[in-house]
């Protein structure tokens, strides 16, 4: 099996375990199509591969921790609904379809994220897998920390307030690390931690996402000055719109091509004391030349 | 100590913890300030005694648990901010001061809500607790479950679609057993979980929360017609303002008082097999004649 197969096969348990798991439920209004519209919007599934591969590369078992995997993806949606809303960015357009409230209107919307967010949490923390509950606490623990306001909720309030702001490059780097490396992060510990990863190895996993989170936040400016409309299903050039402050803006494109080469290259060799780390890389260097 | 001393008692090292939880957190813009805001805007706290009362009752280290009581109160003060916003009730009041987003605009609220849902979560799988891991993640799951769109969640989903039109009494039963039952239920049930309790034990707390939480809602149903409005807080006639269904709306207050008061005694004779339960026996009563 190639890795672009192993991606594909990791992407597609991702997205059945996914369509399966608000399956029967009561429906309350609308709220269960509402929390399914964004979670089965397709996406990379970047976050729930990381974890799952961690958890490969530090010996665990992949298939048990499938339910973590999918839980950092709800987390994740929750976010983009929340962030899309008029209040926020009060964005029409997320991969290609309107918005969530655009479709359900923004209190449905606003529920939807709250609900997405806590079954991220009943995912994990009711998941009858075979795992030593200190290992479930000590996840769902690491995700936690990582959303919170010292996490993804603060980038989201500093990426508000610099709205129409020049920012420092020290600025954007830590909203970046706050608003989008926080989660990667803690994808990517999770599934270290869940395989009972030591803590060297938790920490060169971490070493890992830090860089490959800022790549490819890096390479999502780059997207926006000069991606393809129809591959990255929204409009571009947001940021200048917004008047926001990005890496870009800042070193210009040439200079952000190299820095995302060096932080690949820096990502794969924090892998290097590992015996096969050979997906985690090639999934790295998979997603500098990425078009969505 | 007198029953109403030792609720003092507790009322007060929860509002301790909860002044303490986000001391010298970073700023990042005024995320922490606007969750204290509504965090430490008092409030009876009665979802946290619940949930030190019947590990006490149970056997358990109220004092061990303290950081899953305040925990519960972040959960309860997420879902009032989101529950006020201009997209859901509108509220411009809550006990007795602006609401979150008439004093941080409403993307800081959204975002104060999210991150005391997700610090609640942080709260009690990073409590530096001595106690089983078992037992952290049976009551963290136990109150995901009941805050969820299969709990508070849906119950707000309920509710926002039941305005302006008439509702059966099953249905105002349903939407109120979730949106406020669920949460009431579940810091019960977790007080006993957390103290080791067996499951005779957890069903009895839970047939107790139950009946208290719906004679706490029925009361509140009649004081939003004949409350003082200086003690609660808020303008009162909401409920018939927003055209919505409520038990005296259907029954009128002179039934409601009647079923609060068999509600009530239902409540205490569910914890009978209980050595002492006179405690939250008295807790059940006194909340009977509450005026906010």
């Amino acid at each position: 099996m190639t890795h672009a197969e192993r991606m594909q096969q990791d992407r597609e348990q991702v997205e059945r375990w996914l369509r399966q798991c608000f399956a029967g439920r009561e429906p309350h209004g609308d709220i269960y199509d509402a929390m399914e519209y964004s979670l089965l919007a397709g996406g990379k599934r970047l976050r729930p591969i990381l974890l799952l591969e961690t958890c490969r590369m530090c010996g665990g078992d992949a298939e048990a921790v499938l339910p973590f995997a999918c839980a950092v993806e709800m987390l994740h949606t929750y976010s983009l609904i929340h962030d899309d809303l008029p209040c926020m960015d009060n964005d029409d357009l997320r991969r290609g379809r309107p918005t969530n409230h655009k479709v359900y209107g923004e209190a449905t919307a606003v529920l939807a994220g709250d609900g997405l967010l806590t079954a991220c949490f009943e995912t994990m923390l009711e998941a009858q897998v075979d795992l030593p509950a200190e290992r479930i606490v000590a996840a769902a623990g690491c995700l936690a920390r990582a959303a919170g306001a010292r996490g993804m909720v603060g980038g989201q309030v500093l990426d508000m307030a610099g709205e129409g702001h020049a920012l420092a490059l020290a600025e954007v780097e830590e909203l970046q690390q706050l608003k989008t490396g926080a989660l990667i992060s803690a994808a990517a510990e999770m599934g270290c931690i869940l395989a009972g990863g030591s803590e060297e190895q938790r920490a060169a996993v971490r070493r890992y996402a830090q860089k490959l989170g800022l790549a490819f936040q890096i390479q999502d400016d780059i997207l926006d000055v000069e991606g393809d409309e129809t591959l990255m299903g929204k409009p571009l050039g947001s940021d200048q719109e917004n008047e926001k402050t990005t890496f870009v803006t800042l070193k210009g494109v040439e200079t952000c091509r190299e820095l995302v080469a060096k932080l690949t290259q820096e990502a794969m060799e924090a892998l290097s004391a590992f015996p096969d780390p050979s997906f985690l890389c090639w999934l790295a260097e998979s997603l500098v030349g990425r078009k969505n």
